[in-house]
């Protein structure tokens, strides 16, 4: 679907988001007129993937501004920055939803005095230029990472890090879009990613979408996978990267690190710089968010476990810094050691 | 359930199993009259788990020879050979099934000249002894295992290797339900086991049922679980057990035993000696099954992959023999080195 259709669109008065819970079975469009739909989209995981989160985000903002198109301009500063407040309750994990709305809440600072038209004109400016900057940050991690693939591998990823987790191409998916397109032959293992399947629903989706070779797999597999050398390369995305390089990912994610490097398989993680959070000393630090049970213990709508029993359902895990060969990012791939290299690369932001 | 139900019953004129494709929504019987019933619960999996599969095929042979009663002795004795050799195309991995079939055999063999209701009434003991000698093994094996249990230890197994997957009691779940007898505080986690869900539909059935403590967990979590000091202890069942101790066991298997390597946590294979296949030098020689694409790619008759994609569906997976801290069987606890072990274990059948 790269280039074709994009996870998100702006339509001049609404967000149109794909309802990624409803891939594949059936592709329609979410139309968000206000900031609180962007939010229960968020939330719903009907866009999901941490770069998308933070440019749907930054348009919710956008939305919010714009509902109070009549009002003082005081009012309406008032009112964007309780709307940020709260689209940062929607999840957790990914910081690119905090490092979005913190471009906006930037932005609406220095609005201070200025008419309502041009706070709302200048937040729309900026949630853009969030929109755009991803695709090209994408754009590069492909053609940075794409020679990592080389002809006859197997290339194992989980979760979802494609068009659909960003506003277009996809981190991980960026990597073996550009491989593909510079004529490399490999096929894709795609994890189906359990308890939400956004391997088998969405990763599936778009490499079929692609004609990229693809295997789709349950997740615990992958073990077995690698011990009959099947795999030869590791890729997954990222929801935030501690200043250590540690990272949390969906997930499954630290299960695939152990395994890779156990069989002695490359294991790389491909964000942009927006998913960095220099913040945080390392990766005990991030918050890992905790989902309903019924995600387990319900599929289509059907209870698939007894009544009673209890549920565990992290939504991400944490993969120490030291199973990562390397971060794809659009300045290129990033190497241990992780804290000086990973400050440094953030200068060339 | 154990104990209070059986996987299988003999009923005099057929047998009666749970459906486990249907669990835990509903807890309905198989009624198998003919021994094409039992091969078809097999193949499509209403009855699963290496020692249930034995005990079943076993029964089959009887229904088998039961439908030639009013042949002459002879003619019977060569419809029934066919049958097993029908029987032992069913499922590929679990030994239990040739095990149970070559007892048939080599009952069938003693018999020529025999008049068939004499042949009948052999084979019916015998696979009465099956099924019986599964129940007390598992019962020892749950004496013998029931002390590696800790209190307040966080026990991981997948798949089911509870009483449904045996006649009564289960192996992994029979060490779990008697450390749980004896009084020991701990939790079970059950992974769910992606595609068949065994995990999530019967052992937490069983679990909840018992009133063991469990909680529920997709596959993938394993591994973060074991990060965060959750798990103490890993137990699975086994479907076959080469010479040299390398373990095929539901896929998934192999996952959990790098990572608890991985982490420094044992990791036993709780089984009865019928799963030791002393034939087959080391795991490279068992077969492993792969199942249809729809396993993976429908749930509940749902389609939640698109079209066009592949799909990899093994069944099992071998785990090696360096990667096992003891095998639990009625015996007692087989450790390293397995060659010597585990044919000395044998001689003690």
């Amino acid at each position: 679907m790269a280039g074709k259709v994009r996870s998100l669109v702006w339509t001049g008065d609404s967000l149109r988001l794909i309802d990624q819970t409803k891939l594949p079975a059936v592709f329609e469009f979410v139309e968000c007129r206000r900031w609180q739909e962007v939010s229960d989209a968020i939330r719903t995981m009907k866009v999901r993937g941490a770069p998308a989160i933070g440019a749907a985000a930054a348009y919710g903002v956008v939305l919010g501004a714009m509902e109070c198109r009549g009002e003082t301009s005081e009012r309406l500063i008032a009112a964007v920055a309780a709307v940020i407040k709260e689209l940062a309750q929607t999840r957790p994990t990914a910081v690119n939803l905090f490092w979005a709305l913190e471009r906006m809440e930037n932005i609406l600072k220095a609005q201070e005095g200025k008419p309502a038209a041009a706070v709302i004109e200048a937040l729309r400016l900026e949630a853009e230029a969030v929109a755009a900057e991803d695709v090209k940050a994408c754009r590069a991690i492909g053609t940075n990472g794409a020679s990592l693939i080389k002809n006859g591998d197997g290339v194992l990823t989980i979760c979802n890090a494609g068009a659909l987790a960003t506003v277009d191409y996809g981190t991980a998916l960026g990597v073996i879009r550009a491989a593909f397109v510079q004529g490399t032959k490999f096929h894709v293992y795609a994890a189906e990613t359990r308890p939400f399947l956004q391997g088998a629903r969405l990763t599936a989706w778009e490499l079929v979408e692609e004609g990229i070779p693809a295997i789709l797999i349950c997740d615990n597999m992958a073990g077995w996978l690698m011990q009959q050398g099947r795999v030869q390369l590791v890729i997954v995305g990222a929801d935030r990267i501690a200043a250590n390089g540690d990272t949390a990912n969906k997930i499954g994610t630290y299960t695939f690190a152990v395994l890779a490097h156990h069989h002695g398989i490359p294991f790389y993680v491909a964000a942009p710089l927006s998913t960095i959070d220099i913040s945080l000393d390392s990766g005990r630090e991030i918050p890992i968010e905790e989902r309903a049970a019924e995600e387990v213990t319900h599929l289509l709508g059907h209870r698939i476990a007894p009544e009673g029993i209890g549920v565990y359902n992290p939504a991400f895990d944490v993969t120490p810094a030291h199973l990562i060969a390397g971060i794809i990012t659009e300045v290129g791939i990033i190497e241990p050691p992780y804290r000086e290299n990973l400050a440094e690369a953030l200068k060339k932001r």
